[in-house]
């Protein structure tokens, strides 16, 4: 068994109900035993999603499915297993979310468009689909309304501990309430979604609009973190909107979408903070790039590069590996005016060693958990924030055995 | 002390002298005590030279030079420093480079232009590079021909053996000699060079068809390796023609062609054979690509993949991770057609898994030192094949504490 991550926080948040879903959770033994492995979430009639899947060009039969189920902008069902992700499996994956969708329109009356099945496992072995309908089945019958801790227990994979996060907003007065849930420790650099992410809220929302603030929350908070670079078949990020909050729909958004957001970089800092083997937190920022794009590029080649993450391991300030990995991203860089500052501490400016610097004050900034790490690359006004975690012997000796 | 790589050869080869070429080592005491780390070569003042130089934005200052004096085409020193790569150092760096080559114009009587200082270590601190030029004047009394092993010696950093290869080729009938060495073992993900790599030869060939064939090899062999996706500021790979064999460079080259490329791939692949912690020697091959540049770059997606690094160093034959590098490249893939095959066995084909599949005969391929990984991914006909090394706590171990 593997040990709860030192960056776990102390415990998950109290997340009231959400009008208009319910969820229940079972043991299905897709793979794992003694534990939950199946959520099913029921969300009412009225229910808008918007959702974000991964770029993966072997992307699972689970995510085809959502993303053409995602054109009528609508749901009633939310079903994951994890244990397995149905994915490279052929038409045998395609077959096995046909029947768990068949079972669920007939079993909750909605279209097979307002149904989601997600799977997050192992790739390329058949998904027990009978298993899982059975399950459901069981479940049905047992749906209750605050049990988000249960939910996001019954979603993880190599996770040390279940992630959720919740606030509440205001739009045109009235209070909504906006929970999430994700799962994620390796196989981690999402590109448009990450591994599992699931938001409910009962505001009452126009679905493009729904769309449009999250897209834009997730582009700034899961598409910037890596864990080790390595992108999933399953990413995906889905919101529920229940409408059961009363407000009007066309207010002003501007509260909700704060919220959204911030709720969306707390569970992507969640799953950094899971990242297989991490012992530090890291956030690193880049200023002066060519253009914002630029700029993350530039941040996701430090936060990628092993020897980057191996020194913050080994807390040593090594700095000359954050300008290997500067000079490696492809963008433009001004090697004469460039400067690194880790902890806030400037180590070098204008493409040389600091004569002011003092290794011993950034040693110390770096036996800590959290680490900073900026630098400006002399070019124009881009700027990007990502973050990552180190790479550790704790993410080789869960990765050299995870599957056998 | 590092262990030698249980994937190193069991000797260095037998090097022949080349015409043309006298070299010597010494101890500069640039950061290492007790070892060599400074290399001389006097080369004929008709040598003529090409080479190639990293992509890297924060290159040394090194580099720099390094590039606009190929422009000459000419060379007749080449010194090289282990210890301290002169890189991110300011002015500091350039006025190094100009000291040393000024010391070695002067003492070599040659022009600066055909003067090539190289560095590699540690990044960002000054170069102490009076320890290196009263390292020259003392080596310059001391050429000699045939001492590549001791060359090979002198500019190793992190490197567990030392790494050489020579072939002889045939140019008009007349037998020329190449030699090559080279070192390499972490920050190894070569683009346009290695980390440093010089090969000489006794042939007599006009620069410009030297630079071609050159840069061909290059791109088949360097360029097709990595270790941990790092990108040195340093990687330097040169090529010195003395002429002294007396051919007729107007003749065929094929041959020489032929076993330069060879030489360069065998270089190559010591590097990843030396990488830092590697435990496996892994080939990838892929066919089926939209086009040659786009296998070339999901061999490389695979071959980076710490997730699929990591299941190898276990021996763990977990062919979703291929699957999933495959999806994370952006090239195209079609999941319905793809294959993958390790150790020859057809694991999967058409999208999923292979009915005949026995695991055990992959393990026992895997437990194996020689990994050999294949996959068609269904569009066109474009190839490619990289090689690279798994990933093990070794390399954690040696960079969470290499310079400190």
């Amino acid at each position: 068994m593997t040990q709860t991550s030192p960056l776990a926080p102390s415990s998950f948040p109290k997340m009231p109900a959400i009008r208009g879903i319910e969820m229940a959770t079972g043991e299905a033994g897709v793979k794992y035993q003694g534990r939950t492995d199946v959520l099913l979430a029921k969300m009412g009639a009225e229910t808008v999603v918007a959702g974000t899947f991964t770029k993966s060009k072997t992307a699972s039969a689970n995510i085809s499915w959502g993303r053409a189920a995602l054109k009528s902008g609508k749901a009633q069902v939310l079903v994951v297993n994890s244990g397995n992700a149905n994915a490279f499996n052929g038409k045998a994956g395609e077959d096995s979310v046909d029947r768990i969708v068949n079972f669920c329109a007939e079993k909750f009356s909605c279209d097979k468009s307002e149904i989601y099945p997600c799977a997050t496992g192992v790739i390329g072995e058949p998904l027990p689909d009978e298993k899982i309908t059975a399950c459901i089945d069981n479940l049905s019958k047992n749906l209750q309304g605050d049990i988000f801790e249960d939910a996001a227990k019954a979603i993880m994979t190599t996770d040390t501990f279940a992630k959720g996060a919740t606030k509440t907003a205001k739009i045109d007065g009235v209070e909504v309430t906006i929970n999430g849930i994700a799962k994620g420790s390796g196989m981690i650099a999402p590109d448009m979604a990450t591994m599992l992410s699931y938001i409910f809220t009962d505001a009452a929302i126009e679905q493009s609009k729904l769309q449009a603030i999250f897209s834009q929350g997730i582009e700034q908070s899961f598409n910037r973190i890596t864990v080790d670079s390595d992108t999933s078949t399953s990413d995906t990020a889905l919101i529920f909107a229940t409408g059961k909050a009363g407000n009007n729909p066309e207010a002003d958004l501007s509260d909700f979408t704060e919220k959204l957001h911030e709720l969306l970089l707390e569970l992507a800092h969640l799953i950094v903070k899971d990242g297989e083997g991490a012992s530090k937190f890291i956030e690193i920022r880049v200023e002066g790039a060519e253009n914002d794009m630029a700029a993350k590029t530039i941040a996701l080649s430090i936060a990628n590069s092993p020897l980057v993450k191996t020194a913050i391991a080994g807390e040593d300030a090594n700095w000359g590996r954050i300008v290997m990995a500067v000079g490696k991203s492809g963008e433009q860089a001004n090697r004469d005016k460039m400067s690194v500052s880790v902890g806030g501490i400037v180590i070098a400016k204008d493409g040389q060693l600091n004569p002011d610097y003092v290794e011993a004050e950034v040693t110390k900034h770096m036996q800590g958990q959290n680490i900073n790490i900026q630098t400006n690359v002399g070019i124009a006004n881009g700027t990007a924030t990502v973050w990552t975690c180190d790479l550790t012997h704790g993410y080789i000796s869960i990765n050299a055995d995870y599957r056998s």
